[in-house]
């Protein structure tokens, strides 16, 4: 449960601004050899002295023992309640290659596999063929037209694919056409609801057409589709907010995310110094920036302990540019704890600082897990950041007389 | 709202183990001589070695405010949402005496009572008959069948007792027969919904029998039935958690409501050293450990300050016994507080510390309930506790891609 409903009812349009900077992955746990996290590593003047101005606290993306993938963490962090609001995988596999996606779609994640004559799947990945080969019969298949409904299909990476059906009446509540194992046939789409027949039929007919044209493209001779998945029908930040939010991302699967809340998409380069030129350069234009710096979170996965602290004290030295514009509310937080040791996203609660001039600043003086745990915002959902960043800007009304 | 169906939806079985150590009516308040709580007072410096290494925090069994009695609070840390889950009264009483009930069940707790020549009632305890006049005249009404259900009479303890009603379509939702008070005589058990009829029907024709084979026996001359519940059908901790759990407790209610999540029982002795020696022989044969503590929840109901500490200085001088297996987590908390001077439970929220490898450090030193206000876990919810323990043991996948 969350407060966005509640929160649409008071929210109010100013003239203030609002940055989130979210830092993914942002949380860690110690080096077993210094027995300090990232962190607690990394020299942060410039974060420390906002940590001494701001009011800080550690929040749970999900729950306490649930670690978030990136839709969820994220959505969490725009204040959606992220288990209702869970995003099927193929529309995070779509707009994690910035795909559109318009009312109404269906999106599924695909696989080339290999089958023997008798249809039976030998290998659910087809080698791994190469990216060229993907985009290759990603060609092939694309464009079809199936009982009026129109199908792209999209390469992603080695055997991956992502296939949208556009039509009328496509339900999502479909079964999956790959069984997970080889020694096995590709099982059929099946309707799970009585309003699915029509994407059933249509996903079986593509995928005997698909079977047809891959013929002699061995090891790549079938698909298989999984995560069926609709446009998800979330409330804007527009709506919600009365916000005119802009999204700064260098990474297409955070740009989807802020796409499917409503947020505008900049264009941006490929650093964090564009990012944050970008920022700046759009500053006049917009009342909310949601600024993703994704790097953190891949030191983190590939378990590079010193590279998460460098790009954290990378992260510190750009921030006198956020601090610099003044704007009304600057948060700071992660969509989930990523620590090095763990090579993953993980469970652990994420900090969150912020800062303004109605903050009530606790006396926390450092950027880190455990100085943030005598913060003055204790102990909170995700959920909560967006209610406080908005409170904070005085875009929230009283709540009853 | 707990997050078990998330939970059970991304439990994965894996060699790491757990043990909860629950420690009954752990917290406490201040012996108002010394301003020292009985965790503060005992001295405990393989609590506090595990708090330094581990995070602290506290944990609400219900909510804040809120006293449980040792069903909800033991359901709370099992993860159980200890409002929905609650169990009827003659279940509880049924476990607590090692019954298996079977599903279909219903149990009722009855007191042996004594009523006058017109029927009224003169005292609903039977002058508390000894518990040998109990067990005699529970034989008396053993091991009736009444239109095809067979009802089995246990006793419990001076005029207390428990009746199991077993056979077809018994649903317990029915009045009790017992009015609470003297002066009146006993109402019939009556359906309350109309799926109840066959129950209330057989119930009350126990009763006029059983007045039938008790005339003559006074004090004890008539029975008063109350707190009907059938057997919950409670999703167990091998569906949710995927996990092989083994309870080792002294007394039959601890073993009863382990029994009703689906643990299997220890055969155990009756003293605390019996206990962790049952939880080393069994290690290697299970990977979740329930260890309950009764003695520091008795002392605690007596009002015996003294006593509760000595209890906690003994489970802390065993405490090498369970941190010597090298458990992946272990986690040490109560089902509720228990403080001397209420003597009784009350709504305290209650110390929790996990420790495993992964368990992200905080700086308390103490295990105290004031030094558990700044750890690492803050203040969660009792229900809580599981899903952090599974994360911590690696036993939880992420949530949403």
């Amino acid at each position: 449960m969350t407060n966005i409903d509640l929160v649409k009812d008071i929210s109010i349009t100013s003239p203030t601004k609002i940055v989130l900077l979210v830092i993914d992955g942002l949380g860690g746990l110690p080096d077993p050899q210094t027995g300090k996290t990232e962190l607690e590593t990394a020299s942060t003047p410039n974060l420390d002295a906002l940590a001494a101005k701001g009011i800080c606290g550690m929040a749970d993306p999900i729950a306490p023992g649930i670690t978030p993938g990136s839709g969820p963490g994220h959505l969490a962090v725009f204040g959606y309640d992220p288990v209702s609001s869970n995003i099927g995988r193929g529309v995070l596999e779509a707009v994690g290659i910035d795909i559109e996606l318009q009312p109404g779609d269906v999106a599924a994640r695909g696989n080339f596999c290999t089958i023997d004559e008798k249809g039976v799947i030998t290998d659910r990945r087809a080698g791994r063929i190469s990216s060229d080969k993907c985009a290759e019969l990603c060609k092939l298949l694309d464009g079809m037209s199936i009982d009026g409904v129109n199908i792209m299909v999209y390469p992603v990476r080695e055997h991956r694919f992502v296939v949208v059906f556009r039509g009328e009446d496509l339900a999502a509540d479909v079964s999956e056409s790959d069984p997970s194992r080889t020694g096995v046939a590709a099982p059929p789409v099946e309707a799970l609801s009585p309003g699915a027949g029509k994407l059933a039929d249509v996903a079986n007919q593509f995928v005997a057409e698909a079977k047809n044209l891959l013929a002699g493209h061995q090891p790549a001779n079938m698909v298989l589709l999984r995560g069926f998945a609709g446009k998800p029908g979330f409330a804007t930040m527009q709506e919600i907010y009365k916000l005119n939010p802009l999204a700064v991302a260098v990474y297409p699967m955070y740009r989807g995310l802020a796409r499917l809340v409503g947020m505008e998409i900049a264009d941006t380069g490929a650093t964090l110094q564009d990012e944050f030129d970008t920022l700046k350069q759009n500053y006049s234009k917009y009342d909310f920036f949601f600024l993703h710096v994704k790097w953190t979170d891949s030191a983190g996965e590939d378990g590079d302990f010193a590279r998460k602290v460098t790009v954290l004290e990378q992260v510190d030295a750009a921030l006198p540019e956020l601090t610099g514009l003044e704007p009304d509310v600057l948060v700071v937080t992660g969509d989930h704890s990523t620590p090095a040791v763990l090579k993953g996203h993980s469970w652990h609660s994420v900090p969150v600082l912020l800062c303004s001039k109605y903050c009530r600043t606790d006396p926390v003086q450092m950027f880190s897990e455990s100085a943030f745990l005598t913060g003055g915002l204790g102990r909170i959902h995700s959920t909560d950041i967006m209610p406080l960043a908005m409170a904070n800007a005085q875009k929230l009304t009283k709540f009853g007389a």
